[in-house]
């Protein structure tokens, strides 16, 4: 099944967060509103505003409410997204030039700030100081995990404890957001936020892992950016874990760690390719899939329970 | 008058805005613990949360929502300092080593963003969707603002509009954020609200005027970082606009944004010093200090409207 396929029971909805995120991009200066239509005017799959909304139809689906909250859990991650390539230094994401690559590094901080505003106006227009506290403590997370990956790069001595935590931080904590607001706003009963927070929190996990393994098994063209960023930038990932525990003596990733050399890289995604690394780490990715959807069972019966069903069956697919 | 007699209808309520502050810093990694510490330890003089309490003062004084919307404004006020610091390359602040210089930009961009996050926390604490949306607009203008001052640096061909315009974005709109909240969240009447948006709005551009003049008046001891340091990183001043106005021919200000050498500075330093401009631009500064309150006495006669008025009357004051 395709995203469209599953995106159905919203459909007509993220159209109207994709017209609402290019209308921010509506300001006086000309070449502020040119920085703005950079990054929002591709949104990528757009699946974090599609889990508010359909986590928000499952119960009293308010448009009024629920459509900035999908546009502000939007132009949150757009906004990470352009500190986090100034901070990482990366020239191309989504096969497009990044802002600090075009503008600089000034740029992508102000822009990026600008994009945190305009989130922040979007929130506070649900009227709902729940979900605005909430937005707020997820901001919180997302960058102080941030900073804990910043300081963590190159350094190989990192336990499994280590990567969830952080990755929590930096992908799981939004997806969260996003399927708690939706039941939040749509006055679903308190059991029920927390399933939807579980599946949020796991299926955020099993996201990023699979993100994870992409960058060891995709290709420049699919990813948007080079085959082994995350290595590259000293990011230690789930398969280069696996791939140090495999060969705790002898292996390319702590040398890359230490010497910086590319070639390492190409070299341990070769030895991680050549493995059973790749099949385990969606062995592990699944069971957060799992975890994300185990209580979903307890909650209405609607196309879009189901739908939440599929997108987690969806990511674990990916790449595969 | 100093300061601590005209904050002394909040003294004690400024005491619990510093605590709060301090408390940023509790969370559990003690490097990120170090980095909060190193720029809530001093707030300098702290006039931003002074005003929304003195502004709430006029009215229903209801703490529980008058501290966090105080300490939200100086945490907002911090995170765009910490991002400055890093855009501009500062060194110092307050004569203290900045965030970037120490730790590097990455940490500045990120620390930015979790103050920025805590910010948004405090001010969603207020429970009211008003000033929270207020909140979010006000940093949409700051940071648009600072992208304005970013673009036009080492431009000389900008007019007194484009001056306004700037500093109203980058320090006004703050003083007017926490002006306003006070008198909303003490329920003032709407008329009462306009009155004090205008003296937020006023008091800022004052403010933001005399900082300017002191950058060519001050000292290095006093300013916390290098006299005339406004020039050196291509910001137009309105003192340096009026030297320019005067010398439109040769003038050391063209001359240092073209070849950015600071013997030029040192020279308009001295030119302006040489000249009437100090005292012009104070006389701008007071017609704003007087606007901003030429409808306090619309108000309640309350010894926080005192403090109100003296403050503009302290402002004015500064470096004279």
């Amino acid at each position: 099944m395709e995203l469209d396929q599953i995106y159905n029971p919203v459909q007509e909805d993220l159209k109207k967060v994709r017209e609402t995120l290019k209308s921010v991009s509506h300001v006086d200066f000309n070449w502020l509103a040119e920085q703005i239509h950079h990054v929002v005017r591709e949104t990528g799959k757009g699946i974090r505003p599609a889990l508010t909304l359909l986590s928000g139809r499952s119960y009293e689906y308010d448009l009024t409410s629920l459509l900035p909250m999908a546009v502000s859990v939007e132009l949150m991650h757009t906004a990470t997204l352009v500190h986090d390539d100034a901070i990482d230094k990366s020239s191309t994401r989504r096969g497009q030039a990044t802002i600090n690559s075009i503008w600089g590094d000034e740029i992508a901080i102000l822009l990026g700030d600008y994009l945190f505003a305009k989130a922040g106006e979007f929130v506070a227009d649900t009227q709902t100081p729940r979900v605005i506290k909430l937005f707020s403590q997820t901001l919180g997370t997302i960058s102080s995990g941030e900073i804990v990956q910043f300081r963590a790069a190159y350094n190989p001595d990192q336990t499994r404890e280590d990567y969830f935590h952080r990755i929590y931080g930096k992908t799981a904590s939004l997806f969260s957001l996003a399927t708690q607001s939706g039941a939040i706003l749509g006055k679903a009963s308190e059991e029920d936020v927390d399933i939807m927070k579980e599946y949020g929190d796991s299926l955020g996990i099993a996201f990023q892992i699979v993100d994870d393994i992409l960058d060891f098994t995709s290709t420049k063209e699919k990813l948007g950016k080079p085959v082994g960023s995350d290595l590259m930038q000293g990011t230690l990932t789930l398969p280069a874990m696996f791939l140090m525990e495999r060969h705790p003596d002898d292996n390319p990733i702590r040398k890359h760690f230490e010497t910086r050399d590319n070639k390492y890289v190409t070299q341990a995604i070769e030895m991680v390719l050549d493995s059973s690394i790749v099949k385990d780490c969606y062995e592990v990715a699944r069971g957060y899939c799992d975890r994300a959807c185990r209580n979903l069972k307890k909650l209405p019966k609607t196309t879009s329970r189901q739908s939440l069903l599929d997108l987690a069956d969806y990511i674990i697919r990916q790449g595969t």
